[in-house]
Formats: C-alpha cells, sequence, structure tokens
C-alpha cells in the first residue's frame, strides 16, 4: 500500500518549517542559546533552523545591485520558511542593530517575511527581560506585514539563574512556556 | 585692549559643538542632506559636524576588547560633542541599522551619549515623513540618558519636492523649520 | 428543497458581525464619519453596527462589583462580535481616553476582547494622520489579545479636503482604501 | 537686619510646587499610596500636592466651551505647578484611562503642561511593572511638550510585598530610589 506510506522527504515537506534567528553574535548568547533549547522542544510536526546573520554587512541601499551571496541566500531561507521565531537581546530599549540589519536585507529589494507568522523571546540580564525589544520587533513587524502570536510570551530575566554554566536552560517554568510558545507558534502557523 | 579681544580659539572654545549622525550611508541620502542643510543654517554660536558611520562593523559584545580604532574616535567625538542631531530614514517603522549600530558602540563599554542634548530630524519618502523612527529614537535615547528638544518637529515627507537635483534642500517652509529646530537646540544645549 | 433554502435568519447568522468602534464622542466626529462610510461598503458577508461609548463612566476597578448595565450590554456585544473595527482619533500622539476607557471596561473582569480579528482606522488633522494613536492601539491588542490585519492602513490627513459638509466620505482613493481595507478584514475574520 | 530673614511665605514661593498626578481612582491604589509616600521624601525645597482626577467626566471637543469647574480648577493647578509627578498604573500596556482624560483636558484649549519638567513612577502586580505604561506616557509628553527626567526609574514590580496592608511603602530599596528620584526632579526642575 504504498499510497499509505509516507517518505522522508513528503514529512519533511509537510513539517512547519520554523526559522530561528537570534539578534546577537556573541559566543556566549543567552539568546541563541533560548534558541538553541528551542530545538530540543520544538513538537513533532515542526523543524527549526538557526541562522547565524552577526557578520552581515551593514544594509545599504547602493548596494542592492550587487547584493553579498550570504544575503541572497538567507534571503531565500526566509522566503522559504513557514514561520519565524526571533530571539532578541534588548540594548538601549530596542532591538540590536544585528537584528534590525538582518530584517532590512530580508525586507530589500522585495520583501522575503511578507505574510509570515512568528514569535519572538528575549533574555535579557534587565528586570523588563526585553519588553521594549519585543514592542519595537512588534511595531517592524506591522511593516514587514508579519504576524506575531501574542502569547505566551517569553521574557527571560535574570538570565543568570536560569541557564547553567554551558548556557543550558534549565530553568524549569521557562522550559514550559518555551514549549507552550512552540506549540502555539505551530498551530498558529497553520492558519497561513 | 587684548582683554577685549576674543581669540578664535576662544571662539571655538564657546561654541556649541553640535555632531551631526546620519542614519544613512547612500551615496545619495535625503537624511545625510539634510545634515548638509543644517551646516547652513547652524547658528554663529555653534558649529556642526557630520560623521560618517555607515562603515561600521556589526556591534558585538565580544568586539569590545579589541576596538576598531575608527570606532574608539567616534566614541571620543560623541563624548566631546556638546550636542547631537540625528538625521534618521525610517525603515520598517524604525530606525536604520546603520543608526543604531553606532548607537550601540557609542554606549558600550561606557555610555559616550550621557546627558547629552539632542534634536532629531528626518526625510523619508513615506507620507509620514519617519514618526516611527523618531518615536523609536526617543525611546532609545530614555536609556542613552539624552535629552532630546520637542520642537519644532521635522519630519520630511515627499522628499522628492523639496530637494533639487543636487540634493540641496530648496523646499522654503522646511528650511525656516531647520533653522528654528537648530536655534532650539542650540538654546537647550545651554542648559547643560 | 427546503434544505438548500438558507433563511434570512441563517445568512444573517452566518455574515460577519463587525463591531465598529469610535474613539471619539464629538457630534461631528470625523472620525465616526469613517465608521458610517465604512457602513456603506462592508462587503455582504457582513454586518457592520456603530457603538457609541462616549458617555461611559471613567473605568475603575472598585466599580466592577456594581458595574453600570449600558457597560454590561456593551461587553456582550463585543463579545458577541466576529471581529472589531476602531476608528480612533490622535490626541498627544496617543488614542483618546475616551477608546482607551471602553477598552478597560472590555477587558475587566474578564476579557471580552479576547482572540478578535481587528483594523484600524483614523482620521486626523495632522498630516501624521493618526500613525501614533494606530501604533499605541497595536500595543493594547498584544495584552488583548486582538489579532489586527496590517494592511492596508487608512491613515486620513487633512481631514477638511476629504469629507463633505454633511461629513461624508467624499474621496475616492480614502474609499477605495476603505473597502479594500474591509474586503481584507472579512477575509482574515474567517480563519478565526 | 530683616532683609536676610526670610519669610515662611517666601520660602513657599520659592519652593519647588510638585503636583502629583494618580492614575487610579481606587480607594486602595499603588500608586496613589507612591505619590503618599513620596510626599514624605519630598525635599525640603519642595512642596508636592496630590489630585484626586479620577471622576473627571470623559474629554470630548464639544465640551469646551462649557467646561465643568473642577476641570478648570485642575487646568489651573497644572499651570500654576513647576513640575509634575504621575503615578501612572499599566492597563493594558498603556496608561489608564483616567491618566489619558486628565491629560487630554489639561491640553486643551490651552497647553497647561506646556514646558513643565516631570517624573513618572509606577506600580503594577505585572514583573514588568508599568514599563510599557511609562513608554506611552512619555511618548504622550512629546506632543505635550513636557520634559521627563531619564533616570532613576521607578517600576515597582510585585507590589504585594512591598507595601504592608495599610498601603505604606516599606520596602527600603524603593523608599531610596523614590527620594533619588524626587531630589533628581527637584535638581532638573530648576534648570527651566
Amino acid at each position: 500500500m504504498a499510497r499509505l506510506q509516507i517518505s522522508d522527504s513528503e514529512k519533511k515537506r509537510a513539517a512547519v518549517r520554523i526559522l530561528g534567528i537570534s539578534g546577537s553574535g556573541r559566543e556566549r548568547s543567552y539568546n541563541t542559546a533560548l534558541l538553541e533549547a528551542a530545538k530540543t522542544l520544538v513538537p513533532e510536526a515542526a523543524v527549526l533552523e538557526i541562522l547565524d546573520l552577526s557578520r552581515f554587512q551593514l544594509f545599504n541601499e547602493d548596494l542592492l545591485a550587487e547584493m553579498p551571496e550570504e544575503i541572497q541566500e538567507f534571503k531565500e531561507r526566509v522566503k522559504q520558511s513557514d514561520a519565524v521565531l526571533f530571539a532578541t537581546p534588548e540594548y538601549n530599549y530596542s532591538v540590536s542593530a544585528v537584528l534590525k540589519n538582518a530584517i532590512e536585507w530580508g525586507n530589500q529589494p522585495n520583501n522575503s517575511w511578507d505574510g509570515k507568522p512568528a514569535a519572538i523571546i528575549s533574555a535579557s540580564i534587565s528586570l523588563r527581560g526585553g519588553a521594549g525589544a519585543q514592542a519595537h520587533l512588534r511595531q517592524i513587524m506591522v511593516d514587514l506585514n508579519m504576524h506575531p502570536i501574542n502569547q505566551p510570551q517569553l521574557l527571560l530575566a535574570r538570565t543568570g539563574e536560569k541557564f547553567d554554566a554551558n548556557l543550558k536552560l534549565v530553568d524549569s517554568a521557562s522550559l514550559k512556556t518555551l514549549q507552550s510558545l512552540l506549540d502555539a507558534l505551530v498551530e498558529w502557523s497553520r492558519r497561513f
């Protein structure tokens, strides 16, 4: 009954492909570590791929004609994803330049983010846990025409207590929220 | 009457040193053109210097120990300025990555922006003229502990009609607002 | 074949019930006038009801136990709607107290707005057309767990030129955008 | 040496008159309690008066011609103050309708807030402590042409632990921050 069997490639096609984008390029970044934790928690029906965009050149419209190859590839990956999971640090109450830069490259000359469902997670040493960065990112997503989920929210404050020495997320409440958030993102993505 | 004469160097010391920072690295940037217009309108009691920061490396805390020389110099210029004039494009309802990146370098490891008076101008093809970018920049300045003036505001929409072919600002209403804004910034700076 | 016939009451049940909420209580409000225009443009598959909430008492948690009847009714109407269309003036770069007050009553003690699809329109004499009010309202909706569409956007500036003496919207470009926005809202609502 | 003596009335004239405005009308409001705490901590060179504006009618431009007497008096008090201290709850990531309503009455038909120095404090049961409300209020103050201090910030989360049963602020770290904030506000006010 070959028709009832689903090949691996078909499964992969059916899975929700989530792109994990970290706004930090630090070797030991809590936000990248959050994405690594997400990778282990992502529901079976989904796959999560993490991209590093912290070495990109600064966006400049004059460069659109001669776009670096790594950025062309980045735009292609965004376009082919089913959903985007942003992990953003908070610098000066806003998203990092690293993240904003990747967003601008993704948006020009054509908008690779258009219509994508999304979710935001953030880790920050401050008590606010990245609330300002999340608020700015949501406003940016209106222009990108992205559709972020509202709940649950994950704003990790006091990061030092929640990761172990190897940057593994060990706080059980945070792990549970992250799991719910991933479930919600996958369910939300199925509407699009 | 030597005491009544003021030497050139003394004049320079007394003048309000305004740092003009453009958020765009485009060859033909309307925002850099706004700063060039400001240079011709700045009151006698002030000087305006324009910096190019569009070629900086992306900010990364791991690089703080080996900070590029051009960025060290940039931080020094910020520190020595009496006021900052930001000219920001609006990308995705926010400031550009170019501008946010310079802000982050200026803020770490010590905050060169601390306590500076400031003003914002923006040019954008959209009808909103950069209102979203200005709003985000003001929130960012709270964390930087900067003190922006509130009025007048310059949000240049429909840029095509307001500059000539050589990117010279020729719209008389805009020129007048820019002049008032510079006067207000200089007066405001004297309080600090 | 009675089963194939759809009665009027069934049609009405199937229609998308949009609640139109104006943030202004002025007799001659441009924002209420926008909702009136929307009423004439709403697609056949939808109905739009406009509520007046400008006479509500100021929200106070101490009053939740003895909630005024008109507010109980308001909450019920919100709950029974399929989508919400906010028409908001911009006062001081934010939504009006009239609108915020209705939102707070709708949100307490249980959240009547929960999960609703939504859209925002605004009219303002300023050049920005209400961009600040729309931005704040979107942030408020994150907490309410509402799902606003991103596009198209309707921010009516220079209102004097766009309505006739009877406050009828006569500007054809605005009418067209409003029509598209209503179509988009109805289509978006069907996903929920 | 009568001229060297300063009479009580002169002292009072010289003092910085701070207007304390609570965004909550609850009987047992943490934000009003914060203002009460501020009253005991205000520097000798200043006086703090707390206003109740939670019973105002909803703002409506049609009512400007027949403005209620209590609102006329409110506007007069704002005008005569040297500085404003806002204590705002956070409802739906924004300021309360009670506070926004008072702001609108103060702003129309002439802007009583114009040019005033200000500070914000907030208490909220949420972990964010009112960060969203403070951010919105700062944007609103740009239009009002007010000048808020940036530091220190007081965002009281977990309010239950910080007040005693009589709503007296007893948390020593919070008391210390509040004292510094009042000192900073008074010093800042002297520049205007």
